[in-house]
């Protein structure tokens, strides 16, 4: 038998090693592949030839590596181009040098559009003996075809946890106070909006709403009149009716062509010290943290991580199974189950899933019950962490090995 | 017998209730005041009877209490002056009227001046039947004569997790990157050099070493130029030479006259960038999360919160033990335990512990291996956190009911 390959892409989270213990273990159980690789920083460190091997890895690095947050085969932002032959060409080369069978791609968007286009050179190449499948990750929940995305439910028992206990912190002194807690999510406010799952938030902003200045200002000064306090919820990519940012002023660009968001709490700060609403207000961003903080791990999201990976190895094994993405079903019925299915990876690519407008209260009063329904059981269970020292245990990463 | 009053004052923590829920428990084991009063709002709300009963808070509330950050009894700033006698005659006055025999109060630096004021306001006025106890709490670890301060360590261990989960995230692209994580801590860096328990910290910023522009950029520009990356922690309160903070810009007051801090991040992000030393760099600012994240307590420092409460109920029971603060000795010998004393409360207030000048590495380059030894154990141990739907189980704020 040949090998297989595993590689990360994108933003890490706080589950995504699972997919790759997943894949490791499944390969263990069943050693279909001789050799399980690991490649560096995702197709830019595939192109340049940089490998691990991950086949023997032993039980204890396998749990340790599920508990350890962040990307630890590296990752990239490199795209691969549908019209850039050389690296199509000399990927292909590199695969049956190392007489890689299977390539598993774990990421966003991005990443199954990669999974796609190799998929599809291969066809028209006719290329045989080569498999591409994509194993979603992103904190933002943004991917289609999928009922949420591994990551994204750590994330956002990381968020929820923060505005909890941030909210106990605000409210302890008599005085006014306006608090604002910044989220990721890019333009879909799943983030954001799992923020509501603390019971607590008293506004919340979403990309999928047009902010409007007065109308919020009019729901700020109604919320401290009521109660002297106001608990808001931001997602970084939150725009007005015209589509530009909030943080238009300071956007910039990353590889990809994605404006860098960030800075939407700050900015709405002073909208609001300008509105003269509030005289002071406190910005809490929780930037990296929020898709880092792996002792907030979901027992759910690691775990369906976990068995994702899994499942990507034992369907690869399938010698047509290539250009799809497998992908989570929540089954139908009152407990929450999910399901584990293959859809295409090219229907999943460069489309994005916005936090559905019908779960939206208006006046940026939060999210209805079929949202927390959604929500809910995703952020259920907390897994054993291993501690060192009083910190958790992690693997060192295998780019800096 | 009579009663007895808890109350909380300043900043809270992640495990300032384990305190109040250590006075509650040891007057239940045993009863010797009849009732437990709890103040709302620190002695603010004392001056307004503003009391609830926690004499029979039940096992469970006691537990969930100690996992519960921030101050369950509310907080205040108010500085009880030593001149504004209408408020001491008006404390001793509902401290009759009450009959409260004693008054435990958690706090800082603010909190034992008020512990020292209203036991010698009661000396010099020939006063008698009432004590004064404090209880120290401050995730600023700056109080005198206490080996360290409850609060604290958790604050520590949230820091250095963070610190060791946003690293390995920053790692993951093989491009340039600076990452500056900041703390609070005021004009103490033990939050700060915390975070070196982490092991990954490259640049240290610490209140304790005036900073100097041109060395700090030189060590940034080494350690980019060796691994292309450079992880820098920096304290709120650090300073330049001439005593002005480096976020003196936005600098403002509080009630108290201390300076609002906040800010040192993206200030030095934008010494960096103006300096040309990187082009991009990301500010992770912890903010209140790093005090009220309860789900990082260290078990150390929730034990001995828990404890410190007890042994202040038990000490009381003497008639004399008045104008003290209850501190933690840390005991001779490999080991790591602790002994409970009492010291003067007056010889606490209004000082600051800085973090040893001996302990600080040259160049910003950490600290050493004494500070290691004694910030390790104080983050030892994690409690076993109860959850309610997936998140944090906490008691309703007294103050809310």
């Amino acid at each position: 038998m040949g090998n297989c390959l595993v590689a990360q892409s994108g933003g890490p989270t706080a589950v995504i090693n699972a997919t790759v213990a997943g894949v490791v273990k499944a390969n263990q159980l069943h050693p279909y592949y001789d050799k399980v690789y690991g490649g560096l920083n995702g197709i830019e460190g595939v192109l340049q030839e940089r490998f691990v091997d991950l086949t023997n890895m032993s039980d204890e690095e396998n749990r340790i590596l599920r508990q350890t947050p962040a990307s630890a085969l590296g990752s990239c932002r490199y795209k691969l181009k549908r019209d850039n032959t050389a690296d199509f060409e000399k990927l292909f080369e590199i695969f049956d040098r190392y007489d890689i069978e299977t390539l598993f791609y774990t990421g966003g968007n991005d990443s199954m559009d990669t999974v796609a286009a190799l998929s599809q050179y291969a066809k028209d190449h006719g290329i045989e003996g080569h498999r591409f499948v994509g194993c979603p990750k992103t904190v933002d929940n943004d991917l289609m075809l999928t009922d949420h995305c591994p990551g994204f439910a750590s994330a956002a028992k990381f968020i929820a946890s923060t505005a909890l206990q941030t909210w106990l912190d605000v409210n302890v002194y008599t005085r006014q106070e306006v608090f604002i807690l910044e989220t990721m999510g890019r333009d879909a406010g799943w983030l954001a909006a799992s923020a509501c799952l603390s019971g607590i938030v008293d506004l919340l902003i979403l990309p999928e709403v047009p902010f409007e200045e007065e109308a919020f200002l009019e729901q700020v000064r109604k919320c401290i009149a009521e109660k002297n306090k106001c608990y808001i919820v931001i997602s970084e990519g939150c725009k007005y009716a015209d589509g530009s940012y909030l943080t238009a002023k300071n956007a910039k660009n990353d590889g990809f062509g994605h404006a860098i968001l960030g800075g939407a709490g700050e900015t709405l700060k002073n909208i609001l010290l300008d509105a003269g609403v509030t005289q002071r207000a406190k910005v809490q961003d929780l930037s990296t943290a929020q898709r880092a903080f792996a002792l907030c791990q979901s027992l759910t999201d690691v775990t369906e991580s976990f068995q994702l990976g899994m499942s990507a190895h034992m369907r690869s094994t399938d010698g047509k199974f290539t250009g799809k993405m497998v992908a989570i079903k929540r089954k139908e019925g009152e407990a929450y189950d999910t399901d584990y299915i293959a859809v295409d990876a090219d229907q999943v690519a460069n489309y994005v899933k916005s936090f559905p407008s019908e779960w939206i209260l208006p006046d940026y009063q939060g999210i209805t019950e079929e949202a927390f329904a959604y929500l809910r059981p995703l952020i259920s269970g907390t897994p054993v962490i291993l501690y060192e020292n009083g910190l958790p245990a992690y693997v060192k990463p295998y780019y800096q090995r």
